[in-house]
């Protein structure tokens, strides 16, 4: 075994470091959660340095590194107190350029070039959260065009997104388990309506409720194989959980760094907080949880890098750091007193999007609801 | 031994249901939240229904009753799932109607009588939360008038009260335990500046950092004596943490209430999700929280009614329901799933608000450092 | 509300208090745990006392009195140390002399009256725990005999008792709901075969498996109504489980008492261990816990006095007090270090026999399954 | 990174597993425990199979290995479920190898070729637990001799070893951070007495209580410098603490392939109980703390071999594998049901002995004394 980095990813990291230096600082990323919006400047600057490539194929312009590259860099990012779905969206780029056509992928390709969202993935249902089996809207194919009549929730970065890669049910099909499409679909087309959804978290990536009203492109929007959609999108599914995993953990890495140091330097009864042993168990079981998501994490993304990887790892994986992670954010707040639930302060933030993870990409619940099944079919005989 | 309420109990109750269905509905409390106003209308028809005033001496129009009564009326307000200081705020006026003179006394029953706040409690420092003996701010009397100079912080309703009912150090006292006196300071005094606070929760009460500049008042402000000021202030502390506890089980009651509602309706896998053990171990573990809050309260409020309240009592009472509460909220969030962090779900804002009762009032951890030291010495032989 | 005992309880736990000094010391309660026997010559001195038909009608030589007494005197013997299943006894004595024939009765009372344990209750089967639902034993009437085959097992206190109170099924029933009854079956009768069961608690309770090979009995030996078995067991499960909740809350108050004590004196680092947040933390909320069973093994006891319990308020109040009562020993044990585990120590011995009532009566999970499905049921429209 | 086993050491595992089988069945571990004996015979066929000499120098007929393989070992044995302090005696015995006289060396080694132990560590006092500074026994050198004074308590393993490694203070010390020296005593020196503890856990090793009344032995015993005792123990402190974690992880995996199996096999409700969520939640996270607790234990061992371990991972891995490890244990017992108290289920054993590991090596709380400063002096500046 060895837990060392490669002198590449230290590089790497270290030109990230900088990066986020000049044009992530902590006052930029608290402006752009309290005006609700994504950080675009910081995103095109991450695109000039190439780091949002960094995973495409050569022949896309891309840099090919592996997973354990890809935690490396999201962490880093959410350690610096920002949210950024960064890895996921990578990730689902590669999908299009996996499945997509030409000219998807050449669409995508370009819009990201300007250092904009090129998609926003539209699954989520107001019927079909973590039962995503029961997905209602219909995609049903007629002469050449595809008519989409349904609603999707909680679809983040549909705002600037020049398209929604769509899932939707195909009413004509035979076998159920090969219903759902995937549609990329101009955001310009006419009949959809963004319907915008406020959230206490995550506020550099807004949420929509979008509407479908006979929404008709044409049959060259498919992406891949028609009744394929739903295992196209799962093809990297374990991968982005342990992404967000990663988010997870980043953000639990500033929150713990911010309340060591304030334990450190808060006087309170003629001393620093920190000497107060109430306030050093917090403090060793937040770093011991941060011990165990980094390791988690790592461990999960060699396993994807190895072909080992399966459904229980990446479940577990997203369970235990989405939970630890609000835990730490949680502690690190008690331990600010009441200057915790001011804002400005950088661990009010931290506990709200920590927050978030515990249902994004699936709740905790769902994700005992892959592991156990699994455990108890193991040890069946 | 009796668990039941009085008649007299139930009728209150009764006409604080309908109080609060005519003046205080769901929709209020959220315009409210989102505002961050006072529920300023709804405060008026509590006073003009009685409520403002009860518990208050006769001679002062107001109708006596017990604590037990006063924490049923605080659970019904807040089980609205509106987070209001209510008899918080009663408390601080007996402080005043026991110690104050009696042109203090008229000053502060004449705003309440309007409907408003008559003061504000600047209590606690930059550099004294929970160590309250770090008091900086000083009120020097000379000829006849004090002046106050210092800075406090995380003061609750300043806001639109008439007054600031100051506490100061008193530089020329002798014995540091005398040192602190308590002054009812007129809000317009020249020298206050009031500088907002925004939190992430308890927006219907603004929190300010307030700067006191040479202010000079006459020392006819001072409330009872000179140097007793922590000790007056001290008298219904005991009392005050089980109201904030009392608040605490009202948002629980609420948070449970509509978890318990939505997991009966909302239908996942083609069932109701509160089929699912997952849920159910959630919402049993919530009820019982609720239920130890419950009795936690009542026993307490019943000791206050027969003089055997003692400090381990309150403070435990405290550390159990500002923490228990939260995680009933958080486990309310969290079966809501991503629906629970979107604005417009009441569970997102009881969240928020069960979160700041972990800090307001004395901390968990303070708690924690009153109960485990009296523990040890009631061992010690 | 009122949260005071009557002048006569306080009386009578003056009086067991006596007993308690004089005829159960801790070195007897130790003895009897290290020699795996019961405390028959306290629980003699108990019957002499009145203990042990106390709450029996007067016919039967009982002083009849409210459950709210009956918890009471359990939590006291429980707070010595000694894990007795005092009341969970007489509530099944109660049983029989509600449902029993006049023989069966006075049977049952002239082996109480010697201080004799009457009978043990043969319910548990191997493949039915939580799921009594699934019991196998079979009762075929024939010829006015009644013939028993099958299996028991974890049958408490089986050894010297006179009887066997044995649930099981009439294989000839039509409607499944009524296939229950119950014998009440001389233990000498041929066929039947004991063998004990060791377990790492409750030493002072025997367990055994019981072989049931075609045991003859006399249809007499039915008690009360043929198929009505289950439901007449029901009759006082509630109680029983609130019974066992207390006695969790006996243990947990000595485990209590010892480690504070300890905490107090226990010389570390220059001073008390009591001293460190981290020890005091570990008390305060061990002390929480203990108010928390308190109040909720009281409040129950009211509800069943007033006629007003339900199965949910009896499943949360066994859920809470049997996991809360665990911790609480788990953490006196902590405090005790490296002696915690020693035999010798009290703690010791009360952390074994906590940790059982988190099965005894009911395990945690299916309270759960009990009280979850309640809630949803309730919250449903 | 790479988390991949080396070839080497996946041979070293096939042979320890054939062995295991061979050697050490669950039944014969379960004999050991109930007859409170050491499994001298498995440890005779671990020492011939060159498994307890492993990790020693070359030129004392060991084999070189790196401490990540010794955690393998202890982690393979521990899994089998036998609570075995291997590779604590493995580098206490290194102890010997780095500071004893050639003399001390051949002893110890000629007794492990027997198979037997060598010596035990006398280092916990009645006075001295945590706080191994107030160690109170004295060493008072005189005439080329050593007369020793005092009491040790929870020594492990003393009854049959050949010696024991005492830890005593020099009286005459001037220095008080160089006041303990180390002793190798011969067990058969005159003034040595012996007096069983017995435990609730580890019962294939015994404890002693021993006092030390004017023993002599000749100033040949003294083991390295005098008045380098201390730091001469804790070389290998750390390392140890990581080993103690291993077994703890070991204890861990054994209950969790239990309770899984069982899980998948009992039958209630007319289903495998695995197939509930309570019990699938459970598996759940008893499979995430696993997880857990492997990468902190090979992290650990992996920083040791690279010389970059400090006291905070040390510290941080033996208290969350402690801890997690009972709690996986706790859960197993808890599925069980009513059998998992029983003798003869090896959870019953795996439990108790898993209770054993949160004050063995250092408590719980202790792991936070050393960690929680360690971080808040990271963080001053």
């Amino acid at each position: 075994m060895d837990f060392s980095l490669s002198e590449e990813q230290q590089l790497l990291l270290e030109s990230l470091d900088e990066l986020l230096e000049r044009d992530c600082s902590l006052a930029y990323i608290a402006a752009c959660d309290a005006e609700h919006r994504q950080p675009v400047e910081f995103k095109r600057a991450m695109h000039e340095a190439g780091f949002l490539t960094l995973g495409f194929p050569e022949e896309y312009g891309g840099t090919p590194t592996d997973t354990m590259t890809l935690c490396l860099i999201a962490e880093r990012v959410a350690r610096q107190g920002l949210n950024l779905g960064y890895s996921t969206e990578i990730l689902q780029v590669l999908d299009i350029l996996e499945f997509g056509s030409e000219e998807q992928k050449q669409a995508v390709l370009g819009v990201l070039a300007e250092g904009e969202v090129p998609f926003a993935l539209a699954f989520t249902e107001p019927g079909a959260g973590s039962d995503s089996a029961a997905m209602a809207m219909t995609a049903v194919h007629r002469d050449g065009k595809v008519v989409l009549n349904g609603t999707k929730t909680l679809v983040t970065n549909a705002v600037d997104s020049k398209y929604l890669l769509t899932m939707a049910r195909n009413p004509d099909a035979t076998d159920p388990r090969r219903a759902i499409s995937m549609y990329l679909v101009p955001m310009d087309t006419p009949g959809i309506e963004l319907s915008p959804i406020l959230k206490m978290c995550w506020h550099t990536a807004d949420s929509s409720e979008i509407f479908y009203n006979d929404v008709v492109v044409d049959e060259s929007c498919l992406v891949g194989v028609k009744g394929e959609g739903f295992v196209q999108l799962m093809k990297n599914f374990e991968v982005e959980r342990i992404m967000t995993a990663t988010q997870s953990l980043g953000l639990a890495e500033a929150a713990f760094e911010d309340a060591a140091a304030y334990a450190a330097q808060r006087v309170q009864f003629g001393q620093p907080i920190g000497n107060f042993q109430q306030i050093q168990q917090k403090l060793t079981d937040m770093a011991i949880k941060i011990e165990n998501m980094r390791n988690f994490v790592y461990h999960s993304a060699w396993m994807v890098d190895n072909d080992c990887l399966d459904r229980t790892q990446a479940a577990m994986c997203k369970r235990y750091c989405s939970l630890a992670a609000f835990e730490v954010c949680d502690d690190a707040m008690q331990i600010f007193g009441g200057l915790g639930v001011t804002e400005g302060v950088r661990v009010e933030r931290l506990w709200r999007d920590a927050r978030g993870h515990r249902f994004g990409g699936g709740t905790d619940e769902i994700m005992v609801h892959i592991v156990g099944r699994q455990i108890v079919k193991q040890h069946s005989r």
